[in-house]
């Protein structure tokens, strides 16, 4: 049903991804499209107000309930703006999809894998990127990278360290069509030429005209 | 660590549902007092956002994401309300809860079952009724009785007539600590005072002073 283009990026905290996102953006519209910018979780009212209770909301959470408020966004995300734009023929340029689900719920929080599985397909409705660009750090330099720009708190403790830990290795280890890895230790740059570099490769049409 | 009273109420379409919750809400208020109205899915933004997407938007829906929808606006109810009115040590009465999940989408839709418990689970964190109070009718009556009422469409076709026939059964067959079922082809006062007298015998303190 896909006849669009849609392009995910994923990455640990500190990997570049926020800025990333715009840069990408930018070099799309360079080349004479129009991409759907969307960030998940959010983009809907429905996920705006997830979102808003995963990041506000001052009440003790399970780690199961984080995973039905990301999934359930996910679910209206594509629903209303991811599915109808790819069948527009658009290209959709997501910051996170349901590869940061398997990475923070699933390897990070420790939940059980067939259960997030399940509950992830059944938002996304197998709707799977073509490409998924994941921004390898180590988890080092990307809290190192937080500290330095004031986003790390004392409550950011060594459990804490561990969580982003596991979740960084199930990134690393992600393999598959459509999946390709950079080096977030890249400056900004450099990091968008590569991205940019990977979205031509896999799709040869999105080069500005006179290039192809 | 349920301090309040929390008194739920199912039951198919057209058992009359809608009207006992209001009528029961004035019975607390009678006796004394100030019940905590909620209806599920909804009371939250967030809540309302998906209810209001599950009801009208027009989009091809899998018994999968339903839900997720269903269960996460529980999740937010139970997390903004329900849980720290309960908590205060008020009196909750909400139209539906865990058990319409068990009902529709695992009987009615035919979800796996270790699934839907699952996030039937996560989305309450466990928090349990105190008292079920379900409104049992023959699956024809109820719905000849929204035929009455104009409510019936013709895409109510054979299909739906064994879904909710499904949910019916299943709301049947519940039994448990705190589960009362009452006979819903009772006329409507009947039915209140049969409802009335369920929550007395479950919580005699809740009677008005002067009649204990």
């Amino acid at each position: 049903m896909n006849h669009g283009f849609f392009i995910v990026l994923e990455g640990p905290e500190g990997s570049g991804k926020s800025s990333l996102w715009p840069a990408l953006g930018e070099k799309l519209r360079g080349a004479g499209h129009a991409p759907v910018m969307v960030r998940d979780p959010g983009g809907t009212p429905a996920a705006d107000a997830l979102r808003h209770e995963l990041l506000h909301a001052d009440r003790p959470w399970t780690p199961e309930q984080e995973l039905l408020y990301y999934v359930t966004a996910r679910a209206d995300l594509v629903g209303q703006i991811i599915r109808p734009a790819l069948l527009a023929g658009k290209i959709v340029l997501s910051d996170r999809y349901d590869l940061s689900t398997m990475a923070y719920q699933a390897s990070g929080r420790g939940l059980p894998l067939p259960m997030v599985s399940w509950v992830n397909s059944a938002a996304t409705g197998g709707l799977a990127p073509d490409l998924t660009l994941i921004l390898d750090l180590p988890t080092e330099v990307g809290l190192a990278r937080q500290l330095a720009a004031g986003k790390v708190r004392d409550r950011l403790d060594r459990e804490s360290t561990e969580f982003h830990r596991r979740a960084a290795a199930r990134y690393r280890e992600e393999r598959g069509p459509g999946v390709v890895h950079l080096d977030a230790t890249l400056p900004p740059d450099a990091l968008a030429e590569a991205a940019w570099a990977a979205i031509l490769a896999a799709r040869p049409a999105l080069a500005p005209a006179g290039v192809r």
